[in-house]
């Protein structure tokens, strides 16, 4: 049976160990620097602990590497493990090739937003896997079968591109979240008028391809209600200039 | 019993008149200029149609004028009413003076995205109203609870304020994913790899604030990463402006 070592505590690597073994597999071991976010999880997945990475035992199958994507390199470094072991890291960014002093080595990234204590449902996650050969590809793939039935082989480039996308539909969305609370705040408004349409937007392109589920002034070219707009955003320039542009960008495709 | 006038089968036309008449309400007459949206809707709500809106009957307890933004004052324009006739309007954005033709007046705003033939789940739909005198507001607040418990008495510029917010979490939301859509059909990858990742940033913010949420590149403030987006969008200069205005944006305000 294939044993997991999981280098990393933070969502990623918390999710990942006890996904993994509720789906059956051994944890060999944990890593993190921080004690306390071992405690919980070491019972969770019945998993030895260690915050000193020198402590890792050598001959684990596997090593989910799920730190911060510029710890990698260094926590890479510091692994001194059987030549039969599989390295792989979660990074959605980071070319496969930092793993290179493995001779097994791959990527296993989960493309998800995780939050700490909030449940994921696995099964909807896509899990995009690259092998540094047929035989760590196909490891990689049964392990990720196990979670989702959503996997992709993806190289770096098409990896980058996805994370690239992600930063737009994740990061950036949520940044118009923000700035939507702001405005609704500054006029003691609360946010829960906007939570349904927030979902609605999300669940309408799941069934819908977003370039035809485009509405708005910006759409319909209505320069009235766009310049009433930024006249209402004059208090704060910065996210006038990004109405702007958004109007912009959005006016030049569908006029 | 109050029996309503609908003028417009859009979308919002068509649901309200739906979602009124399964709550009870004749729904008296719909109007549209485009005779086949009111084929079917006049078995669903049992409605008397005219495309001609100098057919309307004069005696409804309720007219909702549900045309385009820019049609409204045309349309009221053209209304010859009792004077007890309450005239509202269902636009976000335009102010309920352009009613003031009519005695007795108000808003009804409901603050959703609507789509053709997809349901609607009323109960979760913020309904926004306003009306010219106290028994109008109570009025529109008795049909409104017949359809959802969240209403919101707001003024012009409070429904101005969230119509603007609206704009930034639904249709500049959608250009994000729309951005995304193409990018991975650029490069030949389905846009199903982002969908669960969209439903899940949207999930997040019904219960947590969108500003407590925010994780990223930019939020870290990892300018590798950012540089090496900004390259990976040098075919198109517009979305890398983008990229770049909403990541200074978050750095400025996590950085």
């Amino acid at each position: 049976m294939c044993s997991i070592t999981i280098i990393g505590a933070g969502n990623v690597g918390a999710h990942l160990a006890t996904a993994l073994y509720a789906a059956g597999y051994v944890i060999r071991q944990l890593y993190s620097r921080h004690a306390e976010r071992l405690t919980a999880l070491q019972h969770l997945c019945q998993a030895g602990t260690t915050t000193d990475i020198h402590d890792l035992l050598p001959d684990s199958t596997l090593y989910i590497i799920a730190v911060s994507d510029d710890a990698i390199v260094e926590v890479a470094a510091q692994l001194h493990l059987y030549p039969s072991a599989i390295v792989v890291h979660t990074s959605g960014t980071v070319p496969v090739s930092v793993l290179h002093g493995f001779q097994r080595h791959g990527i296993f990234y989960p493309l998800q937003t995780f939050t700490q204590d909030k449940k994921v449902v696995w099964a909807n996650i896509p899990l995009i896997i690259q092998g540094s050969d047929m035989e760590v590809d196909n490891l990689l793939r049964q392990i990720a079968a196990c979670l989702s039935p959503h996997i992709y082989r993806l190289n770096d480039e098409q990896r980058q591109i996805v994370h690239l996308a992600a930063v737009f539909v994740n990061n950036f969305s949520n940044y118009l979240m923000t700035t939507a609370q702001q405005l609704l705040q500054r006029h003691q408004l609360p946010f829960e008028l906007l939570q349904p349409l927030i979902l609605e937007t999300a669940q309408k392109v799941q069934t819908q391809a977003p370039d035809t589920a485009q509405t708005g002034p910006a759409k319909r070219g209505d320069r009235t209600t766009i310049a009433k707009h930024i006249a209402l955003l004059q208090h704060d320039p910065p996210t006038q200039a990004l109405y702007q542009l958004l109007s912009e960008l959005i006016m030049a495709r569908y006029q």
